[in-house]
């Protein structure tokens, strides 16, 4: 069967395909174990596979708002598409169009591409707490309302919504992860508002500085890569009747502040990793930010089986395993 | 000033627009007093407006995903803009892509629309409490979060969500209002899935026969046309320092079940009255009826100065005064 990776050259995209080319199958429509035999990276470059053996990974250099060329890539044997692309929170909110046309757009005529396809295909896809805001409990429970204070947290809090009703008329069937912030995210910082939570140990564990936009004593809800990938695929596995009312599911995270990160810093890298943050706050990013949950209850995604790191430590002992590169 | 109002042709619309015309203006940007010499119906159709002295009620057949026409009907001296048409909610369930096209594209079309008029222009909307729906409380509170079961639930909680951004980023001042079911509705029966709740009184109170597809049992969150045209009159001057967080307004309004309709329809008409009504259960209806919320908290409103009606028999009274034609 082949998988359809939007966003493939993306670390989370390039990591899900390598994790479901090694892995065991994905769960079929009737419960049966798949083959993966395909997996195409789409994105908006061409991106050079890993190899693995017994599965053909390709890459596709294909806008997601082009219809018919999309189409052309969900062939019959198509078992589910997994929709990480997307214009990231800090450059959605700089540029709304670019936001609007790729989050919002793209991922309705990505939905009506799988629309269709002959018989629903699965249609994993990933929100973010970005999507909440506002007056909220410390930790926030599965039935709050999202209340976006940023273009892109309203974008993903739209797709959720168009996902769920494509999914309630069986268009497709439909899964939304909210992601916490992933770190620690591999390779350059990006332009998302949430980019220096990686950065502030990616880069002084690689020898580098770093700067950190906010105070140490702001929370952040936050998942390791790997937790992200084994939750995507297990989006796949979940039964559909566990999914009554809502297609959306917050996963579990751990609730980390900055000085808490900073303390894990110091344990794996020494006190010289520490010495190279630079401490600049940062009004607009610290506004996007801090305006985010810092915990959720995330009851209903325990319930089915999601599971989150279990601390700080444990998620940069992963970085340096699977990510770090030496200065 | 000019008040541009969609679906002017429906009774909200020329209630609302008999009830600017005669009414004392409206707040301008700066709180200051604003007349209103100018109100345009738009709808899918010609409409015949209502005479008040003094003031220019125009109708304006324009589609409103038809943003060049949309744009040349907001003149430079366009105050707000009520945005009140849309596909309801039986319909929109019945034809996806026609709700798609009016509720969501039409919605975001008009959104740009104001977003390139000069300085923000106020903007109101109606959202529903079909935009709730699974596993709720009994009474649902403000924070709760929007899990529609139904496609034009789904595509109110997006134009909500599209009001918000718009409003943040400050292209324009926008107010949604979730209106409770409104009873009783004049005229002919509707394609809304509500429509009933408004039949089994007009109906019998004008002597003829009207359908409950439902059980007595079934409680429905309810407000009457009097109250909606304050309510929406209102939104428009809540000054934007009470919409901190969120410009979408759940409206109080009143729990009622069918069966205390049936009772103070017997108040108001006599057994006779009662006698006229076909209990004919069905399956397609109540499903999406007794999916909606039955009773809010609506504490947000409360504080705002949103008033709902006092009970059932003064919402049968202002009908049988406003709106009741001789059978």
């Amino acid at each position: 069967m082949r998988i359809v990776i939007t966003g493939g050259a993306g670390f989370l995209g390039r990591k899900l395909a390598h994790a479901l080319a090694t892995g065991g199958g994905l769960a079929g429509a009737e419960g049966q174990r798949q083959q993966i035999s395909e997996i195409v990276l789409v994105d908006t470059c061409e991106v050079k596979p890993d190899l693995v053996a017994g599965v053909n990974i390709t890459s596709a250099a294909v806008d997601i708002c082009d219809a018919d060329a999309m189409a052309r890539l969900m062939t019959p044997n198509t078992l589910c598409v997994y929709h990480l692309a997307a214009v990231v929170s800090g450059q959605a909110e700089a540029d709304f169009d670019l936001g609007m046309k790729v989050n919002l757009d793209g991922t309705r005529a990505l939905l009506d591409v799988c629309r269709a396809h002959a018989g629903p295909l699965k249609f994993i896809t990933t929100s973010s707490v970005a999507s909440f805001g506002g007056d909220m409990p410390r930790s926030v429970p599965d039935s709050f309302a999202q209340t976006p204070q940023n273009s892109y947290g309203a974008q993903k809090a739209i797709s959720e919504l168009l996902v769920n009703d494509y999914s309630r008329k069986g268009f497709i069937d439909g899964r939304v992860v909210r992601l916490p912030t992933i770190i620690i995210r591999p390779g350059k910082p990006n332009a998302a508002a949430s980019s220096f939570v990686s950065a502030i140990f990616r880069e002084p564990l690689q020898g580098q500085r770093a700067i950190c936009p906010v105070n140490a004593d702001l929370p952040v809800w936050v998942m390791s890569p790997r937790r992200a990938i084994e939750c995507l695929i297990h989006a796949h596995e979940v039964p559909k009747t566990k999914l009554t009312n809502s297609r959306s599911i917050t996963l579990p995270g751990l609730s980390v502040t900055i000085g808490e990160m900073i303390s894990a810093l110091k344990r794996a890298g020494g006190e010289e990793a520490v010495q190279r943050i630079d401490w600049a706050f940062d009004q607009t990013i610290n506004d996007i930010v801090s305006r985010w949950p810092g915990a959720f209850e995330a009851t209903r995604a325990q319930a089915m089986g999601f599971v989150a790191d279990r601390n700080i430590d444990e998620i940069v002992q992963a970085f340096i395993e699977d990510d770090l590169t030496s200065a």
